[in-house]
């Protein structure tokens, strides 16, 4: 078999068969078949697609490429999720201990981010102490005692993936629906789930800007998942404004715990349950969505959610006593308001704009080699469809330097107030298949 | 500016500027842009394609990559031409003398063949002593008193074309038009030309198959010519079947000497009439095609063709008495005749095929490191459309092995014998813009 014939089959729109796919991936992760024809590879898929039986051998071939976490020691259903990312999306960091304190076992291995705030894992480590690391060993014994535990990604799982992905950021292939969700699946695969909650987001925020390549994007992977014999179900979710109230690792761990405490802002409280249901009844934990939510429901008022949140703090050596006094992670030097410059409704948040001025103040990360500033960040007092009035505060603006006249600009430039405006769809579809 | 741009813009289909092109072309060359980023932008121009202005802003950056010979010290328009490659083709080394015989200067850059037989130079080689390795001064010199010197390409001309050749051939990115077009041009461009004859071949021996491909390549060709301004023009030939009688080097040699004695097969006269009428025109050495191609009958007639090869044989260090007695080149140990196996019409000599028996006689090159066996090939005694007898030799087997029996079949298996079948017309089209 030669690369240059397997580039050409595909630039021709021939399928590639298993074998084929396979041996791509493995002399690509080993090195014998170099970069440049590998981009020359990409972008042939870039513009003839694949099927999805193809996107399937790609997924099993780089979810095979290193170590596959075994989680059959940990019992019952284990169920992943991930999201294709946003602003402010605290989703994560509340269904974890949500979903285990009904019963759902949650071993889950998390990215961090590069953008406009941390990935979980940084927003974890915005607790003091929390470890992200965990031998196998330890992460299936605390999964089998606790129900939950969230650590960093092992460094040799999918290699293949790590290796195609900084290809194609400098490529221009990032953006092909076959490599994202092969991508994604490879991971969540390799990371030894049985079933996969995905939640693709979309809008001005989200990777998929436009709704029909979300769509595309879910279904492929959905219809994936079941070719790999994973459960897998999809939710497309609307990214255009902000998730929440909180932007920043600090602040979305304090949101996290007003949200398990119960009073958590009214569309990341939906998000978990439509999400959180979701991945209840895949692990068989209720028969049904509506069993499932009453039962997620019951876990945050009867404080059941919060005390597993505790939990799993304590357990990866984080100081658990944040729980219950969430505020001591605030520690910006300032709290900066920005005043509604007129009367109206709210009729735009610019996601994408918003986190960037959240990444400015030192909330995320332009290069791997950029620092964190976990205390700073955005909290929105008004969401799309939210009446102000002039003067008052839209959001505060925490920071640790005093002169935030750029970020504030930036802010103004992208939340516009108008005469009528109303609270955009949370979820726009839910894809089983 | 950063390349990954670049190529995200190539990829959508949006067009590159002069700047553009020229930074890629200067950092490839240098190998600041690395063949990775290089491969996926080749891919993208393969399906997105480029315009006219593009090509031949790709086209000059490439020309300009390295050294650019100055022929202006050589008196008259310099006329090059380029064939696209095929089966038997000896239209150089019969025109290089016959077109300098009547005034034309020549002072042609050749190149090496990686194919069915040797490329000029090969076959310049397979008359012994000759030198294709002359100084800029000579070469100026030798065509300054000669009219004549056929060398081969310097070793800096248009590195970037021969940089992005390599990548080409490994990465499925070979048969693009704007690509093959900038890199037959630059090299052009590069090596001093006024005004340029391409041979646009097309059929199953050629690299384009098919006859639009070979229409679209003319076209673009020599409308970049124009915007390079420079005098361009094609001919859309015909090479289903081999050109002329003869494959193989020192074969070819004597096959150049017989159609410069005026003993020239039909088809490979008429070519050399085709491509040299066009030439003596661009160098204003004839007002009309018909004016010129009585000035190259008579030169042909009158022996003033031959002599002229002579002379180029001599300046370039050659044994020139091989002109008065070529079959002295002919030294394969071993001359096998194939009999016809039925009497009737020869309707098909697929090209392709009978290239690669001489090749496995030895004729020409696998990989760069195979050696030439200049003394082997093949002479056809039969071409499409001619009559002939059971029994009766279709061609000669030019060989040093004895055994030649998968010779023989390929052979067999590539020339039909029908009821009925005519001579394929040489040349489709005469493309001036």
């Amino acid at each position: 078999m030669r690369m240059v014939d397997l580039i050409e089959k595909k630039r021709d729109g021939q399928l590639l068969s298993k074998e084929e796919i396979d041996f791509i991936i493995t002399e690509y992760t080993k090195g014998t078949i170099p970069d440049y024809q590998m981009s020359a590879l990409l972008m042939a898929i870039y513009f003839t697609d694949m099927t999805d039986e193809e996107i399937t051998n790609l997924t099993l071939a780089m979810a095979h490429s290193g170590e596959v976490i075994d989680l059959s020691s940990i019992d019952g259903i284990k169920v992943d999720k991930h999201s294709t990312g946003g602003v402010g999306d605290t989703t994560t960091l509340v269904l974890a201990p949500l979903v285990a304190s009904v019963g759902v076992p949650v071993a889950k291995m998390s990215g961090r981010g590069l953008g406009f705030t941390g990935g979980t894992l940084d927003k974890l480590e915005a607790i003091p102490g929390f470890k992200i690391e965990l031998t196998d060993e330890e992460f299936i014994r605390v999964v089998n005692e606790s129900k939950v535990a969230v650590i960093g990604q092992s460094g040799d799982l999918a290699p293949a993936d790590k290796k195609l992905y900084a290809l194609r950021d400098v490529t221009a292939t990032v953006s092909s629906i076959p490599l994202i969700a092969s991508s994604i699946m490879s991971k969540k695969i390799a990371a030894g789930a049985d079933a996969i909650v995905l939640d693709v987001t979309t809008g001005d925020g989200a990777f998929m800007k436009d709704i029909k390549d979300a769509r595309r994007l879910a279904h492929t992977m959905v219809r994936i998942g079941k070719l790999a014999n994973r459960q897998v179900m999809a939710v497309v979710s609307d990214m255009s404004q902000p998730l929440g109230e909180a932007i920043g690792n600090s602040l979305e761990v304090v949101e996290a715990i007003e949200t398990l405490q119960g009073n958590g802002p009214e569309d990341l409280v939906e998000m978990c349950y439509a999400l959180g249901s979701q991945m209840v009844v895949l692990a068989k934990q209720a028969q049904t969505l509506e069993e499932a939510r009453e039962m997620l429901a019951e876990a945050l008022s009867s404080g059941k959610a919060l005390a597993k949140f505790k939990e799993m703090i304590k357990n990866q050596g984080g100081d658990e006593t944040i729980v219950d006094a969430p505020q001591r992670l605030l520690t910006a030097q300032y709290e900066i308001a920005l005043p509604a410059k007129k009367s109206g409704v709210v009729t735009q948040l610019v996601a994408n704009e918003i986190g960037i001025a959240a990444m400015l103040l030192g909330a995320g990360r332009k290069t791997k080699e950029d620092e964190i500033d976990y205390a700073v960040g955005l909290k929105l007092h008004k969401k799309v469809g939210d009446k102000v009035a002039k003067g008052e505060s839209l959001l505060t603006i925490y920071s640790n330097t005093e002169d935030v006249t750029n970020v504030k600009e930036l802010l103004y430039n992208n939340i516009t107030i108008g005469e009528n405006g109303s609270e955009p769809p949370l979820i726009h579809d839910i894809i089983t298949e």
